[in-house]
């Protein structure tokens, strides 16, 4: 077990020194004083967005009603396309709308519509709580005979199998980090003619996702996680050009027509991935996305899986072996994603002490973990040295 | 029809000086020298909005993921509770969230669900759109044998019999204007055993809605027209009390669950109407719209309604008898909502030279409609005759 010795901490500060993506952490607004390790839960805002919003209130305030012919209908299909590159998807392939979990619905009403001579969905039995009561109320909804079959992560990819219409995955789990290999479960599906929905949630924008190389069918995320687009900010759905004109959303809301303004009776899906937007683009949660976006201007994704894996392996490295102390997510660089995960029996009041006395704000998740997320574009090895530091002493004053 | 007389625009400015609710434009952010006719699409922001909205993003950079126990998870009940008294509901009646398309979805399928021996959805011929598109969309995405029934207007109450499960109607036309009478049709369906789902984006915020007092069972609506919430502002859906309970979102998102932060394995729906929410809270969108509905504390509904219809009837009676125009709008004031549209051959472009040239803001829609909405929160008499003479001065320049 590392000690709180200072050569470590310039050790870490070194590494900061030498990183090629430290300044990037100038794009953010964080308060003095506190470590933050919970991004993969809410990202912080970009330094400008009080201006950023402030002066879209002001465009309204301008243009009233002529603000939709100013850019503001663009937003879902144009964020999309600053989205794609981070996930490995084509523009055309990537739209913002809704949340995601009725982005989880649309695409897998949909994909269950495709391959509907099968009527199993198969998930992993603690998927993400949402993705799960989603898929229940979808098939409940529908009413012929679809049945969602949740396995333990080790028994599923064999249950791929020619009954199965829909694989319904995150990437990257929320509770423990553990990351799918993407092109292995895509390819089994393939094989069993199989379609895969990935919840990039807590990978997108950490992590090098690429939908497109490992044949992935649809996906969905999270704007709010490491894209820092804000509270509950809007979702984003990914569908492979080679679905999009067959593929029909069961919530077919006008901005999904292919030409809305027409006030057609009749829905005719638009062509392409703009087919499933729903309601009226929410513009100013839009525009607060937008601007979070600049921060991954020029910056490869490779290099910041990188540096997450590295934060990561720091943290492990330094908190692993504190007495009372399990590590919950896989040691293994890449089978882990952008975030640790760490069982201890009181969990939820070491996280409150952690985050009350040392201002490190992590977060806990019933009933013992105690979870630390590192973004990489602001997060430091400072920070996880300290981070790791403050548990270390947190804990051997309590007597652990 | 009156000409372009200066005692006419006296008479206007008179009735402005003895408006009792003439100040409450103060609220509002308008440009100089436009006159804005177009809230009905998009209200203006209110003045502070710009602060608002920076202010908000201040708080997401000083308290980050703790903003959500600051106030931030309340927001879609909060805001609920103050969209209640405007549309008659008590106010754990209405909730915030979602898009108003996504909300049909979620309370059509769930009136369905609690009337399942029922196969018919009831809605009109020309409804908007997005609902006629959406209904199909269920209709198609549940198994069994649901058909959606679109019928003419004046066909329609009669036909609210023992096979009708729902009635979809929007309270005000968006192209005509005309307004159903809730209390008639609510209780024909409640003879009949059918339950009625009103859409209000056309009469929140402008008239005295009154869901509970005429017996209406759930109801949606837009917080981007007459509620002033912004470009895409998050939606509301109503749920009478006595209907909670019993009624399931197909959509049961994580904020539904009973305690969400259990990360339980299975939905349990929350009581009362917070089952209703889906995904995660829009923030920043429902930080706009709070601070829009600020502008009616303490505005009766009744004396709103009552400025609305004098500015509609002043503005028929000063343009539906200008050359080439038919008034498409019902005259009689109870039977309109708070717009006027005229009929005109050459709409598109009588519209966007009123624009334009003479800075008054309506809307064409398609083919043939000029529309032109009376927010009375900030609409004065004289605007309503300057524009009325802007048009007769259009109309008779272009020889009508």
């Amino acid at each position: 077990m590392t000690h709180d010795a200072p050569e470590d901490r310039a050790a870490a500060q070194a590494r900061d020194a030498a990183d090629p993506l430290a300044s990037l952490r100038q794009h953010f607004a964080l308060p003095q004083g506190v470590i933050y390790l919970d991004g993969n839960s809410l990202g912080p805002p970009v330094r400008d967005m009080p201006g950023r919003l402030a002066a879209l209130a002001e465009d309204w305030a301008s243009h009233l009603i002529g603000g939709w012919w100013r850019g503001w209908m663009d937003l879902p299909a144009r964020i999309g396309a600053r989205i794609a590159p981070l996930v490995g998807a084509a523009p055309g392939e990537v739209l913002v709308a809704d949340s995601t979990s009725v982005n989880l619905f649309k695409l897998a009403a949909a994909a269950l519509m495709a391959r509907s001579g099968r009527s199993v969905i198969l998930t992993e039995t603690d998927n993400f709580p949402t993705d799960l009561y989603i898929l229940d109320g979808l098939a409940q909804t529908l009413g012929r005979d679809v049945k969602v079959v949740r396995l333990p992560r080790d028994r599923l990819p064999d249950a791929i199998d020619e009954r199965v219409a829909l694989v319904v995955l995150s990437h990257v789990h929320y509770r423990s980090a553990a990351r799918w290999d993407m092109a292995a479960v895509n390819e089994r599906a393939r094989a069993a003619g199989a379609l895969t929905l990935w919840d990039l949630s807590h990978s997108a924008g950490a992590l090098a996702v690429d939908l497109d190389e490992t044949g992935a069918d649809c996906a969905i995320g999270c704007g709010y996680k490491f894209l820092n687009g804000g509270p509950g900010a809007p979702a984003f759905l990914y569908v492979a050009t080679r679905h999009q004109d067959a593929f029909v959303s069961p919530l077919p809301g006008w901005m999904g027509h292919a030409r809305p303004f027409d006030f057609a009776a009749d829905y005719v899906p638009a062509r392409g991935i703009a087919r499933f937007a729903c309601g009226t683009p929410p513009v100013i949660a839009l525009t607060a996305l937008e601007a979070a976006l600049t921060a991954f201007d020029g910056v490869s994704m490779a290099a910041l899986e990188a540096k997450a894996q590295q934060l990561g392996d720091l943290f492990i490295q330094l908190t692993a072996d504190l007495p009372g102390i399990r590590l919950l997510s896989p040691r293994d660089t890449t089978a882990r994603g952008a975030q640790v995960s760490l069982v201890h029996a009181d969990a939820e009041a070491v996280m409150a002490r952690l985050i009350a006395q040392y201002r490190v704000i992590g977060d806990y998740r019933p009933p013992d973990v105690l979870r630390f997320g590192f973004a990489p574009l602001y997060t430091r090895y400072v920070d996880v040295h300290d981070a790791a530091m403050a548990l270390h002493r947190l804990l051997r004053d309590r007597g652990s």
